[in-house]
């Protein structure tokens, strides 16, 4: 299978956020109605019935859609205004530009080029980064630029002024695929797209270095990983997917790591898919996954 | 936690179906807006963008619902009719009537009665029905009436008949917890609202008697549960929920039966739970659910 | 089912732990041998082949077992002090009494007294204590005794003196099934025997008051509950067992709290059933476990 | 990570099976400890106390095993046959042998080839065969040798005379990632080596063409793999592992089957390690699997 680009074309998908007030579905599905949109599919949530703040994903078919696009996006801005709402609107044929980081790990990375190539992740990846060159036969045997930018000790201001040079104005959103470099706030700032980030995840959490060895010292009987978007605390941003899978005594905490690294790809891509289709809306420090 | 009845007050859960045209959505949310109603939550789905099949779940909220319900019933039908849709509208203060029927297995009674005195399961369970006296004590001391029903051979009408006499406007669905008997279709059409069954199920499938016993001769690793509607074919019907749990080849046929009780009540009562709330829709020999 | 006593009888669980060193596993299961004993199952573990710990759980059958015993015990003794080995034999015919604390919420208590009447849990109950009295009738509806020992404000010296004049001599193990008051160091010296508690957790872990509103804002997609032996850290003992479930953005905090209540009786149910058939070995801050 | 093979030098993975004795435990771990082996991990299991099978896997450390091995195995014969028992004696840093038969859908092949060659799976792999030539590129980028060997209509005796020709003498096992043609008994018998099978499950089962339709149709909840050895009855023999995944009324067959394909992945890539481990024991038409 690959992505069925054909079946994409006049498909849109249109996010609305913003305080909810009495009507709105009625407001933005009566505009799509009188554009020529036929409504796919349509999910809503509202924080509270009272005052509370609205979420709104809308996929609609609308034929000629890219003719028509620029009109359709001029009705909502007029007329979502006088209700201080935001939206999103996107073709579902223009695939977003998905740039991956990486560093030694490979687990994350290769399931992710391996479903990009199956047409299962409606994306292209320009390129792949890494501070490490172990992975770059990987990534052209997919026919993917590779680019090594290595990390410089702790002055990361030649490194990252590097990855600008070739992220910036090439990416739609980033992927870090176990990228193990902490990146700065200007930098992310300088960036201005979305970063989604993996990590291992557990119950309880173990801080610091070493988490696998800390978990096997106290026990754990699951382990799990966590995806989510890159905010100025590395590992504090907002959750898009989690999950977890069952170990026991008898595994060191290398076997956990690597039975880890399983969970972590499926958990990675999961989070991709969600966010590449336009399912996830950030709400201060957490998402609303439309899934 | 007992049901929060009060936030219950002004809220309507709305069902549409039917073949899916442009502007259903605008129709729909139109008319809510129209009738003063503000939209909780909203999903919709349908089959196919060409001439596909409507599923549309509304919750909205009122001010002084029960007063204007019958216009709103009124305008639905009006406003629907000429699209061919169907509808059903439900006050959520308007708790179901869920009369449970079992026969000795325990587990899944029980865990729905504790559920709704937990008040997590909006619906009246006005009275249980048995073909055994055994749970008769635990019925009982949940404060909820008691019927005993025996079967009586290969003849159902008698026993039928008793239970239609119980039942018949009592009940605005049914729940067979593990209720051994078949129903015969003249008993499900004369009862004429939907029976929900439970029943174990496994990869791959074990037709006829002792299936556990089966399932343990075939080392099967996984063992389940199937929440359905019940339709003329027993176990056959639109499936609502289903999971699994893992078993190992140290478990007898009966423990493995055991663990499965467990896996039968969570699964049971997560089905019912999504009845109850409206969130399954019949379509032909499956369902929509909106979780 | 109810719990079948007869088939326990004559057999015995032995759990020998201490050094590796070569020629252990066929110490022990010679010494079975020459006291003809048949074995039904054996686990295994070695941390490490060289100079690691060495942890064993056999399962045997031997006739006349009653009557057999102090010679194996006897024999036990003497075999495995040259290895610096320490043993545990216990008659699976003897159940293992398992008093209960609970305070509020019943989830976990009722689950534990439903299962232990089903024959499932090879354990006694022979009394519940709660600090509350709302739970009194489910545990009398059991048969079995209920003890209201109030909690007393910061001052636990009374209250924990109480529970002791309860538990003291009537307890092979206890079970903390939501039971919310901290228990001194003192009062866990005084008491020795294990004690099971079950908390909430999540990934990443929430420090302090009202974890599931700090969940909720941070929007986790996956909560969680741990069962553990009780130490000085009263969340930070050995883990017996962990699991979690799914949720999503539209559960509020109760939602969560209330679905996650489910979980918690699970892990509790399997972690008390784990401790009663001597599947669990503490070791240091971890645990063995062989199921 | 790769596979350490310093490490498993001098470990043997030793199972025995036969008819159940008193003794039986004792005998096997005297016959290492006197052969100067010391027991890593050692699991047993007996399907009946009294008149069971017996089934039991030993890893044990001895220096010099390579050395020693001829003495241990005739040691085993000697000690074990009046028991009319049976055993395998492997050493670990021997590493089996396993092609892979595949057809076009490569989810499975790459899976297994990014494990072994990250060294969590311990065989060799030393060639692929396809009846069809689209993962050729695949393969060959790991740096294993392809074979095309095209299926020629009903008539297999030709394509399977050609896949002895490449297979006989270079397998201790074989896998199927999808392979798509049924094999011949005496394709089977003439192979004579265990073949590990894939395929789609769920519950209920969907027997012959078009599985996952027949499951949208049916709007099944979960949709699962089963890994299994293949005996005359292709999609019949002993279960090794089974998992499932969630899935919807708003997924496609199509989708449903592209989500599934990542089941069947984890499940064959697990069940081929628990084989290549020696964790798994035929019995009959079911499995003992020792994880």
């Amino acid at each position: 299978m690959h992505l069925d680009t054909a079946a994409r074309d006049d498909l849109a998908t249109l996010i609305v956020t913003g305080p909810d007030s009495p009507g709105l579905a009625s407001t933005v599905t009566s505009l799509i109605t009188r554009n020529e949109g036929n409504i796919v599919s349509l999910d809503q949530y509202t924080t509270d019935p009272q005052n509370g703040e609205f979420f709104q994903r809308v996929v609609f078919h609308r034929n000629g859609l890219a003719a028509a696009e620029p009109d359709i996006r001029m009705d909502l801005a007029e007329t979502l205004e006088p209700y201080s709402m935001s939206f999103r609107l996107t073709e579902q044929r223009t695939l977003k530009r998905m740039p991956i980081l990486v560093s030694k790990s490979a687990h994350c990375l290769v399931d992710l080029l391996w479903r990009h190539r199956q047409g299962e992740l409606p994306v292209t990846i320009p390129l792949v980064i890494s501070n490490h060159s172990s992975v770059a036969d990987d990534v052209r045997s997919f026919g993917i630029p590779f680019f090594h930018v290595p990390s410089q000790g702790p002055d990361k201001t030649a490194a990252e002024s590097k990855l600008l040079d070739i992220l910036k104005g090439n990416a739609d959103f980033i992927v870090l695929a176990r990228y193990m470099q902490i990146l700065s706030e200007d930098f992310l700032d300088e960036l201005d797209v979305p970063v989604i980030n993996i990590h291992h995840s557990f119950l309880p959490a173990f801080i610091g270095a070493g988490p696998y060895r800390k978990a096997k010292e106290r026990g754990v009987k699951l382990i799990g990983a966590t995806s989510h978007y890159v905010t100025k605390d590395l590992d504090e941003g907002p959750i898009i997917e989690q999950n977890v899978t069952r170990v026991d005594h008898s595994m060191s905490a290398e076997a956990m790591q690597a039975k880890g690294a399983y969970v972590e790809r499926e958990v990675l891509s999961k989070a991709v898919r969600l966010h590449a289709e336009d399912r996830v809306i950030r709400d201060g420090s957490q998402t609303i996954v439309f899934d």
